[in-house]
């Protein structure tokens, strides 16, 4: 085992932030430098990691110096994140920022950029920008559907499969656990419990951004008509696509089989994926299908992810592995 | 009001035959003459009905004169009802058959409609065929799915906008009722919680074939891709659906405010439906969208229904109503 | 019919507040002067109530004038009741006090009733005060906890069962409904789903007071050992009461049958009583046995309610219906 | 390391079983020799241990040779486990069988031991009996419910701390897999969702035998009066139970802090002890207090565990690693 290395997170006190110390306390290169949450300065954060528990003191953000870790996680929220990301690279360490910031997309009025903040760091989609990832300071970690959604169109768009000019149709259901630990009257148990509702619907939600930006990167035209909804559950999100296609395809799975062979943390099924298979785990479940009693070329695709660990927390870990050469999967859960 | 008017259920243990128990126990001109669950017999139910608790015996089905009722109520397994319905017929009383025996799309080999049932019996979409309901002596009452669809593609169908030879993508959502009472591992609660799934996906759920008839009788060439999945919750649908359109609209909601003006039971709504919204409710609420960053011009419709009463027993009672040539709205919860 | 009375709501937006304006919406007899919401104000409540949906404007309280209405229920925070209850006083209705302010074993410094607020409003356990009920201006509704847990003692203490000295034992676990509607981080979905623990323990609870107050009244000399716990669904409380007894007892129902044999909203049961049984009703449903292998005499008693219906806002109707010289049994849902 | 030692599992498809599997495949010194389930030999279960996901064969008891492993878990239905504790006896294995057969307290007509199981078989109450369950060929594992009420109850019976004569009153609640994995009507998803109900009640519960015994072992003379409840989560079991005491005790938490200085699965803790917070780990958590407002001396004693680890699998395992002479703790989640 090499020495371990100092990492940091910016941001413990959210989902994603504690699911990111349960995963750094576990890994076997890293060690924890700090973990900030300005709210609870001075508490501990109970987490597990393998068969054990760890505590961890949170600090203030303005109590820690940047420098003491190799690589900080940015998890913070949305607007926020971008001037501490220029902190830490002043300080000389990585970043992998969770937020939007600084993804593909952004860069409008208040979401620009700030001074010290590379224009260009890498979308931190690992299966598509591995190579990129490893030698870049900053990471700009996708959101949690935007993993759901663009790992799934990925082998098609790659194989010119997904038909010009056409709409892909995206229904996805997210656990609440998406939706942060800020309270919020709608997000209360009662009610939420028994419910189901879309919600930023008419191609309105923060994801589409990076979405639209690395389908165009790969060079597909096509629309997106994204919906997500709120499910009953913790974590999760289950996407269902609709994909109209340039041909017919005869093995519906073929297309994933050839550009996952290799990957490590995506899982091609047979039967239709269900979230408790993906959770607390940095896995995407995937099968398709290609729809009886429809004339137009379409396929179905069912993508499923924890959106606590793969769709963030797992997904900033595996690109913080490529970062700092460590094995692409050291300390993940599959 | 008028004197009682005795009507009877056939297969009263099931979801959707307690939920009809329980209605024409608070209806204000219908009474019970009997209530049939074979494995149930000589049990007693108890149901609620505005604000007070009555107790139904349950009897076999072997032991009730069917002629003692006017309309009976056949909400037995799909296979089994059409001989009922027969039987029924026979004795001199009307039928709502809440099986899928006799509605459009069956009538194939294991499913022909048998000797002494009318192969033209209307199917019970009440917004659709009212008039057609009003003289009849049988009629089909839809599935819980086809109904949230249905009523949702309507108003686009009588308005010409659905795409001729396009795909309309529809993804709902049901809660675990709509699966029935019958105890399978899959639907247990610590399978079932927690959880999300898609099932009887690339079109082989059996509520598409009342789907395409529908729609073929309105005269529409659209191709329909219905992708079912498993809510961790007890009753209601949403149905998000996708439809391409001739051309574009400026109020996604023009069209369904022509259509359901004078609709008792339609809800149009400003805000995205919800599933507690719907419960206990013999209502559909709807919602529709056209979406930014689409060329093809595209109508995002939500309708949520409860998927036991407007899905299922308020329907059944609501053609009922007309069928006997009472007030439509009468003994249905709105 | 009469004519309709006007009562108004103070604090419609709480979960209480709302069940109380459905309940009125659905009475025979009242009609709903005003409901008050402050931080709602100018919105638009919606509320179910037998077949149909009423829309109430929610305006600020002091926009409202008292005096419009004969009967004032008062939904609002512990501590902030008192006050408003002077007011509406002081404009010549009556009062049915949702709060702690006014109940018996309060009064202590920050909850002493302010002037003009009768030191003697009786306490609002309809079974046990029905009498003194129905002539007052001025009536404390009881806890939802302290309702589960007095109609289950009272016919013992009563009938003199409860052992002297002796220390009364009960776990009672609530659905979140009764924290109420403000945002808390540990009422989020995300905390509560697959969770379940005790609060409140060690006699700290706000109910004990009047409940300790009201055994004394009964002249039952025993300690209560109460422990709330929180459940991981919406609405509902099951009271499990161990009760040590001066004597052995036969047939552990016979005192509750005695004692409540022609109360309309009491529900004795031979089985188990189950929150879904009692869910949106105005019943309390009891069931009692006597254990083996226990040599001091001792009696189970199980007590369930709907924390809303029973536990709050029906009762808070049943009251009001005595106070007003109304059947008692108007408008509440059994 | 030392050389892997080989494990049978007997009844893999329940819950229990299940969960064996899964800490099997991560123990750091065992190999699963086989996994038994008769209705499904022939197909594959995958369990998740550590970072990775393992691929378990399942096959008919009849065709394992019980000689190849060293011990065997029997987790099979109460009732039908003696049998095959005695065949693994006499191939020459040790066992833990998870079933009641073996337990104190049983041995009635239809529960005696057949000829070639030990009349002696150790309580697997790991921090009570662990010396005698370091020689054992044969270990009785604990009722998920017992475990959870004994480990409460030991420090304060060795303290001497129960009253003589005294009823201990305890209400446990339970998550629905502790029923187990065959469909039952009650347990699906749309009967347990929203409900809460006690059950086995007035001292009727199976795990009263070995919890009575145990105590009885302990020559503490009192009875217990046990409730169970049912939750509406998967997993999980709180029992909150009230002790009455010999004396005043100024430290609630005293007699466990003596009791369990050493125990590695045991957390004692300042908070009130939650369902989520044991859930996947081998502890049991607990908290104690002194009440106020109570006359007679008495403890209440918060205790929660997870009913398929430390209440089944966890312990059975940790037993399993005395018996073959491992570090108790391997391969254990806490």
């Amino acid at each position: 085992m090499p020495h371990s290395i100092p990492v940091g997170v910016l941001g413990a006190s959210g989902y994603s932030g504690r699911e990111l110390c349960a995963l750094i306390a576990g890994h076997p290169n890293l060690s924890l430098a700090f973990a900030t949450a300005n709210a609870q300065r001075g508490t501990t954060l109970r987490v597990r990691a393998g068969n054990a528990v760890h505590a961890i003191p949170l600090v203030g953000a303005d109590e820690v110096d940047l420098s003491s870790a190799e690589l900080v996680f940015a998890a913070l929220p949305h607007g926020a994140s971008a001037e501490w990301v220029a902190k830490v690279i002043a300080a000389g360490a990585r970043v992998v920022d969770l937020s939007s910031d600084l993804r593909p997309g952004f860069g409008g009025s208040g979401h620009g950029a700030p001074a010290g903040v590379p224009a260009d760091a890498p979308y931190g989609l690992t299966e598509l920008y591995r190579e990129q990832i490893k030698g870049a300071r900053v990471v700009a970690n996708p959101g949690c559907y935007a993993t759901s959604i663009l790992l799934a169109l990925l082998p098609l768009a790659k194989a010119g499969l997904i038909a010009p000019g056409a709409t892909v149709s995206i229904a996805s259901a997210s656990g609440v656990s998406g939706a942060g630990a800020s309270p919020k009257l709608e997000l209360l148990f009662a009610e939420v419990t028994e419910n189901y509702r879309a919600y930023s619907v008419g191609n309105s939600h923060r994801h589409l951004h990076e979405m639209r930006a690395t389908m165009t990167e790969l060079g597909v035209d096509c629309d997106l008509l994204f919906t997500p909804h709120l499910l009953p559950i913790d974590r999760g999100i289950l996407s269902t696509i609709t994909v109209p296609l340039t041909r017919p395809v005869g093995d519906a799975m073929a297309p994933f089989r050839d550009a996952y062979a290799n990957e490590p943390f995506i899982e091609l099924t047979n039967d239709l994926p269900a979230l408790t298979e993906v959770a607390h785990r940095n896995v995407l479940r995937l099968n398709a299908r290609t729809p009886q009693g429809v004339r137009a070329p379409t396929m179905l695709v069912f993508s499923a992810l924890d959106n606590l660990v793969k769709g963030a927390a797992g997904q900033a870990l595996q690109n913080a592995n490529l970062m700092l050469g460590l094995d692409e999967t050291a300390g993940l859960p599959r």
